[in-house]
């Protein structure tokens, strides 16, 4: 489904054309295009080059790798969720490896670098919806996951598919607009609060 | 300067060409594009539609403005960016608007949102530097920054410039050559640690 941003300023089509649905086809994702993802978010930038993320990823052919990955969703995430080609859990790291040292802004180079694996996605005709909604403890026990790092989202990702197989009440989701706050509520200039004169 | 990033799968041309300089031109940024920057970060996905984020920005025509962001950054981030046309603070909401309660994902979605905001930047001939190496209090207070919200980087935007301009020891590292991790050391499968065998 097309939901193209209303803009007011022209913007990337790869950036308008970017949405999060909740109804995805069962269409497994070529392995290629998968590496072409994750290829997109490497090069992203980070603090001192860190690097601070890691993934796992679960797909659909692979039952009990899906399953597992599914378990670690709140309850109204795995409603839609079930029927997604692969889930992938974001994790970061929050140390600097080179000495130790806590890193400020380990989830924001995440976040970052999963702007590019967005982008990216878009370009080829996929659909990626990240989730908050999660289970952090039950991800950091199932997967082992070391006490440096940190599970942060799970994200669906898959082809665009018929919201009909999803229940009614997260179908509409899909269907309403999508609406953004107005530039002049949060570019500021000067002092906080003041709208900046570019606008 | 060119510096494409030597990928081992294909992505977007804009996600290849984005790289963080220490040198820029310091030409202005016509307001149109800086808009368009902001409008194309406006349509980042955030948890619960919160949109976290709020900027404050700072232009070179303006020199009072400019130097009040400037002296918000480490002394080793001023020598460079004291040349660039516009500093942009970054400044993420700590809680939901709707009920008050925390954002786990507030610091991610705003980098989320940078992601958007440099693919942009890239499309435009722009580059972006973003810079966790700032002065969290400074902002505060300066700023009077509420306390429910966060400053977490500053970023320096603009053209690309003579890098003959800036101080030797930083110069270089525009010079040198872009590196990753390779996929298999953070792309995972099943368990932690054990590389997806779709690479």
């Amino acid at each position: 489904m097309e939901k193209s941003a209303e803009t007011d300023y022209p913007i990337l089509d790869v950036l308008k054309r970017r949405w999060s649905p909740c109804a995805f086809s069962d269409r497994l994702i070529e392995p290629h295009k998968i590496c072409c993802l994750f290829e997109a978010l490497r090069w992203a930038a980070s603090s001192f080059n860190e690097q601070p993320w890691s993934f796992i990823v679960a797909t659909k052919d692979k039952a009990d790798e899906f399953a597992k990955a599914l378990n670690c969703l709140v309850e109204a995430n795995q409603v839609w969720a079930a029927r997604v080609p692969m889930l992938v859990l974001a994790i970061a790291k929050k140390t600097f490896t080179a000495n130790n040292q806590p890193n400020r802004v380990y989830i924001h180079d995440l976040g970052l670098a999963m702007g590019n694996f967005c982008t990216q996605a878009t370009s080829m005709n996929l659909f990626v919806h990240q989730m908050a909604g999660i289970d952090v403890n039950r991800i950091r026990e199932l997967y082992e996951i070391p006490d440096d790092y940190e599970p942060v989202t799970v994200a669906a990702v898959g082809y665009g598919g018929e919201s009909g197989q999803i229940p009614q009440n997260i179908r509409k989701r899909d269907f309403a607009p999508r609406t953004r706050k107005p530039l002049n509520e949060f570019v500021f200039e000067n002092q906080w609060g003041q709208p900046s004169g570019i606008l």
